[in-house]
């Protein structure tokens, strides 16, 4: 069923709208109350072109948070269950941002600065408001506010090729999750090399709307001869790849372990972050379910709208969160949480689609 | 420009949605990551409707906070300048909330049950996160969650009339922003005169997704001969009434004094809400901007999807936000913020819209 969209000025528009709608975006989504494009020719053209060539992709819904006093590293850490204790100025963190219930907030990517500056890139929910909060409740020494930053990703094969005719050789020795500033008609952006997608690619953090367009039509300018398209995050391709949406995939009632993130729950000794407590325990008992790839042979499902139980024997074991027909793989590639004895690799499920129940595969690793 | 909206688990259905598309909603919006209804026939048959009938309303997007603990009262009143000291078990307040620099973070009703049980009925920012953050920050003894509650409006002249039939007549004897317990099919609702209009009606708070749909059906079957309707908040009538939307009308970025929330901004003394300095020192220097009805003479605007500027002699002066062609007015209504020195009834400026620059004139009072 298909719904128009109302748009008013409480779901934001970007830097760079003006140049996703000349290009004939088809449809949105709303990502921390900003639209986000999500197709431009069709969900399996875009994904094609993105293996294929290059794109450049509006993810300025990825708000900042910027974190700037001498309180800022205590704050950050209190945040996370990662250990930021040995992370260099000039790197990216992917982050479980938990409850006290251990519960995830958001997953965002911490950009720092230095010890007393920092973003946070967030996924889909007001992080803002929740760092604001505990800061002014614990009486921390810390202006936390969302600064005028619009990230605009570059994905795809050909992303260093494009990368370097707009911002020189030096794109190059980014190394992965670390960033840089790079100069680009006489000012200077923060240039990642990260994205939501596993082509490869940017992540470029545009410091002041008013010079978004400038950068989006340069980049357009240097890749005609690349290919070089307007681009969203895939829903194949991220499925593919096990890259997680918060919202859709987990949520508040998720812990990091079972998001699959306890490679990030290593806390140093005695840190003092929001969850440390629920974390142990869980870490004691193990995690009840968990993140898994799950295959669903047979024809193209339509992707879920709300999760889809899965089921063993008739008894619900888990759940569907994100699907859908992949041509590389030749099956429905899709992402669940499964309960703890049924997630080995292999395990027979049914998932209960609304268009009736499908056999479902438990994977160990995703796709690509 | 007509977009469609990608449906995915990240934008919640709500224990109403499939009543709502069974009749064929027209458009959403997104509101709380949640599907809101914004047009069924089209907004100016549903404005005349509304006005004339009664219209069943799906406002589940208005999330509800519980507070429930010792420490919920003094949590409570931590978060806005209103005085609550005198609040009964059975009132609703409509309360600014506000960060440390005086900044609205929402817009909310709290809905007393008792001094340690407190409901928060949120407008469009995750204020989950905050009242969470400053609870944890302070170490305060209450638990701060998001129960399964989703309220469901009955809107128009005819709701008092409709309400009977499937609550009884116990429902004359909610006054305004009063709330009581009614029966209906053997369960208690929440059930309070108020609601997102100026026509009159009430808002039933539904404790339990899976009850949604009975109570959708009975207001139906029961309304039939009074002509009930499937509705929504109608942008030309809540202008109209000087129904402030946040995220369009006012942001982060906007006072309670510059909303016009002067009367609920007279805190009791030594009362410690957050942002108590910013809005002292406000209070002795007075508002530099303030919320104003705008109307605009001539043929219908195209509703607003960004700010637009209001101009005195090509400097700007202000915004509109919120505008609508009024059948019943014959003019556009609008909504504004305008900056002080231009807010007096009468005072003629340009706005500019981007089908160019129309004549606009400020306004004490709305219309309705």
């Amino acid at each position: 069923m298909n719904h128009i969209v109302s748009h008013s000025r409480r779901l934001r528009d970007t830097p760079f709208t003006p140049g996703v709608e000349a290009a004939g975006v088809k449809a949105y989504t709303v990502y921390n109350r900003m639209l986000l494009p999500t197709v431009f020719e069709s969900v399996e053209a875009d994904y094609r072109h993105l293996k294929t060539h290059v794109q450049v992709w509006d993810v300025a819904v990825e708000r900042q948070i910027e974190l700037n006093g001498p309180d800022a590293q205590r704050l950050m850490q209190m945040l996370t269950p990662r250990d930021l204790s040995r992370m260099q100025d000039d790197q990216c963190y992917y982050v479980p941002v938990t409850d006290d219930r251990g519960g995830m907030l958001n997953d965002p990517v911490a950009v720092k600065h230095s010890d007393t500056r920092w973003w946070i890139s967030i996924a889909d929910s007001d992080l803002l408001l929740w760092v604001k909060g505990l800061a002014i409740g614990a009486g921390m020494n810390v202006r936390v506010f969302e600064p005028d930053v619009s990230p605009l990703a570059v994905q795809g094969p050909k992303a260093d090729a494009l990368m370097e005719r707009v911002f020189g050789s030096a794109v190059h020795d980014i190394r992965f999750f670390r960033q840089k500033r790079l100069a680009f008609a006489g000012r200077s952006y923060v240039v990642a090399r990260s994205g939501y997608s596993k082509q490869g690619g940017f992540e470029i953090y545009v410091e002041g709307s008013e010079h978004g367009m400038a950068l989006w039509g340069a980049l357009f300018e240097a890749g005609a001869d690349l290919n070089v398209r307007p681009g969203c995050p895939n829903l194949i391709e991220r499925i593919e790849g096990g890259l997680l949406s918060y919202g859709n995939d987990m949520t508040m009632e998720n812990t990091p372990l079972e998001c699959g993130l306890g490679k990030f729950c290593k806390p140093a000794e005695g840190s003092a972050f929001i969850g440390r407590e629920a974390l142990a325990s869980e870490l004691a008992s193990g995690p009840a379910r968990q993140i898994r790839a799950v295959s669903i042979p047979g024809g193209a499902v339509i992707p879920p709208r709300k999760a889809w139980p899965l089921l063993k024997e008739g008894v619900r074991v888990g759940q569907v969160t994100s699907a859908a027909w992949s041509p590389d793989f030749g099956t429905n590639v899709a992402i669940g949480m499964v309960d703890a004895g049924h997630w080995q690799d292999g395990t027979a499920l049914t998932v209960e689609t609304p268009q009736g129940p499908r056999a479902a595969h438990v994977q160990e690793r995703f796709w690509a």
